[in-house]
């Protein structure tokens, strides 16, 4: 008896590490009976049982209608849960000096609603951050949720983000330099908010639901405005100490700035100017600038992948070729160069992977035992 | 009695953590009694000796004299256990055109034997590598105790290094490039061997026992034979795709080539020409270089602190001034610079502190439950 007696002090915390295990097998799989969540979580069936009476109780898991003429004809038919998809939802927003998006997805990530508003890149900064509030709740509005049911949200913006939410610094959007993004709109949601840089957060998107999936060290150059560049190593957003990792423009002599002219100049459609043919010097001056931006990086982190995002994604395979041809020759270990399929949904969707990844933190939390 | 035997399935994994986190406190102390360990890890007493009793068992915990005449003078002495950091050794070693330079560590890190052997850079990579075993073995011998006591072997190169210790490029050791230093060596050392670039390794060294103490994202300028770059982020080296991050050498009309001129020119001994009047020219465009290769990489990973190690840091604070007046006006959020102080034993530091981490993996090791 001693034995059991010793493990006493801490059945509480096995109890707990037994339920977010029943957790975790139920929010990846549909319904299921207890003898296959006993043989997926190598756990006893009473210890099942349990977890499932406290997830039960805690409104995150539903009991579902036994499938009747199964593989038990003869028999009581088993019973059956599954996770509540929609027991919280998560909010992803992507302010840019052109429009905000938003979209509203379930604990899975599925998206349930999105709420797309054109803006002007000279609205001042008060204007936008109401057109942000107001965008987010007519999408909560749509979906026929308040903002009590969202477990995150998560702003993907442009400039350098602190990693308390605040922007230290935006040279594109007015009113921006200075805001405390993640508080200002942490007195409006009930839940964590969590502001990150754009291209960050396009990064994240594109490992998540676009070209760079499963990759784990990632660059991505995001043409909204501006040419932004995300970072993402071991699978996670690197910010650097001041949120400043990318900032390759801020170069003196940067290739960065002469690619920032062509898109200026370009009035942000550089695929018009790219097809054109009277154009041949300044598409060429702009690849060359893009590929020394693209070596710089690639000798500084070495990512596996390098999406080009943005704007210039729809330049087409065209640049990829000429891009292709280029890096090469600028650096040691030239990575892969890919353009992004999300284009402009990037942004948005690499927020609502953050506000998802708060969400599931939450979800899976434990005590520490 | 359900409960209890709903527990029993998991009592193995249990008892497994139990033991780690009990060995984990023994681990970091000194000599404790049980009634400390109990405290100390929040287990039961019974779970306490349970634990004690499989440590034991291993040879990897010992019982020490009580202490008579201390708190219990009434009392049988409480018993007191003490990890033995002796149960193993790890070895790390900084292999450069220069030298080779051992250092063997007890299980707590603490150095127990050195050795080093000067070396021409014009060694053939075969010799070298010969010259690298005996080093290593010498050492071992210095120190009374075999290569089966070693739990791990780490080596600190020049050149890109890939994940599985083949070095794919280097450009300044004979017979280095396409060499398997991890494989050759393994067939030597009865345990893991990892080859880690320089500059990484000097900057995990920094870290470990030097200037960028505690200090999570750090940039390593290592001046050996040239220049190289490590980067450390989130506590950990970033190798990147191929072992190439940080090679900003391989930009055309990089800054660092400038640098690795004056390196050069100085032959290896850039304080000397620093300190010198007449070559003013030259230091202000070395400092102009070494200030812009910093910038690029400070844009790019944004690190909290730069520590300037190897021979460019025999320059001392003359050199950090003329740094610290320049870097500030070519990035955005410029890092703290530093002149490390390990300067030549970085390398091997860093590299025992790498063996330290694949022993204490190996130490802390629990099956998955």
């Amino acid at each position: 008896m001693d034995g059991v007696r010793g493990l006493g002090g801490d059945a509480t915390a096995l109890r707990k590490l037994n339920t977010a295990r029943v957790l975790r097998v139920l929010h990846r799989a549909g319904a299921v009976t207890l003898t296959e969540l006993t043989k997926a979580t190598e756990l006893s069936r009473s210890a099942v049982e349990g977890a499932i009476e406290e997830l039960l109780a805690t409104g995150l898991v539903t009991e579902v209608e036994p499938v009747s003429g199964g593989p038990r004809p003869l028999g009581r038919p088993a019973r059956r849960f599954r996770f509540r998809i929609d027991a919280g939802h998560v909010l992803g927003v992507h302010v840019s000096p052109h429009k905000v998006y938003a979209v509203l997805g379930d604990l899975h990530g599925e998206i349930v609603e999105t709420r797309r508003v054109e803006l002007t890149p000279d609205l001042p900064g008060p204007e936008r951050l109401v057109r942000l509030r107001r965008t987010a709740h007519q999408c909560l509005q749509a979906a026929g949720i308040t903002k009590d049911d969202l477990w995150a949200v998560a702003v993907g913006t442009p400039g350098l983000v602190g990693r308390t939410g605040k922007i230290s610094l935006c040279s594109v959007l007015d009113g921006w330099t200075g805001l405390d993004l993640a508080g200002e709109l942490g007195a409006h949601f009930p839940c964590p908010v969590l502001v990150e840089n754009d291209a960050n957060t396009a990064a994240m998107g594109e490992r998540w639901r676009g070209v760079a999936r499963d990759i784990d060290d990632v660059v991505c150059v995001l043409a909204d405005h501006k040419l932004g560049v995300g970072v993402v190593i071991d699978g996670r957003v690197h910010r650097g100490s001041h949120g400043a990792a990318g900032e390759l423009g801020a170069l003196p002599n940067s290739p960065w700035a002469a690619a920032n002219d062509f898109l200026v100049n370009s009035e942000h459609d550089p695929a018009r100017v790219f097809a054109d043919p009277r154009a041949a010097a300044e598409v060429a001056d702009f690849v060359e600038a893009l590929a020394n931006g693209i070596a710089t990086m690639a000798l500084a982190v070495d990512p596996e992948l390098v999406v080009l995002g943005g704007v210039i994604a729809d330049c087409g395979p065209a640049l990829l070729e000429r891009l292709s041809a280029r890096v090469p020759g600028l650096c040691l270990t030239p990575p892969r160069l890919v353009l992004s399929e999300l284009v402009d949904d990037a942004v948005a969707l690499g927020a609502l992977r953050v506000a998802l990844d708060e969400a599931e933190k939450r979800l899976f939390a434990i005590s520490a035992s």
